[in-house]
């Protein structure tokens, strides 16, 4: 898929089909993800891959947008380290979204799941994935293949830009 | 470009010639960044279009990365309206790395600049560009038509990885 048509047409994707993901396809998910640019180059980022059914259902428990989980092969979840950078919120994020579309232009749906900053659902999340004290969890992306078609949004909005000055 | 290959080919571009971006180019940038996600759709961001020659030049006076900007011809401001959402910086994050690829595909080059959290930024981008109390600049991305080439970074690296838990 072309880059400019992938940035256009993807969509949150929450319905996904029984078929699993491939390792390698997970490995082109997470290059994608680390190609990402960082502040200073640090790459604040670390990434846990799920495919634990156990894990992925336990999470609509705590998270009360993860109702797709327990459909999904696969999760990823974004972790970033804010002792390393303080553009880490950043950098992660720049990641997760690498890794929404890479997943569209590979035929595959996703959503991203927001974990920082909301507290009920980043500790929850720490002590399911037993993530150490010093890395944040940032986002959780949902991924599979889709089992729901949506059009382009198509969300250019004028009045928000604004030339040269305010 | 195809998606994949734009994702993993993508650099930090500091050197331009001095060929203007038309118009079109710019709506497609602006287009690529809004299309990002954002927390329950709430597309925290506003964007400023900087072409006046005076305008960029001014900011490496108290940026101490934006030595390129005198040499390009365009440069986007992402802002975010932290009181629209608490996931704001994620989502212009997002936004800010739609139009980093979009430039890449597009044969432009181009670099993530930070400002927010910095304050010795934010402040005196705030003022040079009449933004509003409320909407806070969070990244500068310079961009021209690329005056230098960078092969793939290949920043995959497997001890980020981590299986199902920690």
């Amino acid at each position: 898929m072309e880059a400019l048509e992938a940035i256009l047409t993807r969509r949150s994707i929450r319905h996904y089909t029984k078929e699993l993901i491939s390792p390698e396809i997970v490995q082109k998910l997470l290059e994608a993800g680390m190609s990402a640019p960082s502040a200073c180059d640090f790459q604040p980022w670390q990434m846990v891959v799920i495919t634990e059914r156990a894990l992925l259902d336990e999470i609509p428990a705590f998270h009360p947008h993860a109702a797709m989980l327990p459909e999904a092969p696969l999760a990823i979840l974004v972790c970033g380290e804010p002792e390393t950078s303080r553009h880490w919120q950043q950098d992660c994020s720049a990641a997760t979204q690498n890794v929404l579309l890479a997943a569209h232009a590979l035929g595959l749906g996703a959503v991203w799941l927001g974990i920082y900053p909301r507290e009920n659902r980043v500790a929850p999340i720490k002590k399911l994935f037993e993530i150490p004290e010093a890395v944040t969890p940032l986002a959780l992306i949902a991924i599979g293949h889709p089992a729901e078609q949506k059009p382009p949004q198509g969300k250019f909005k004028p009045e928000k830009v604004h030339q040269n000055k305010w």
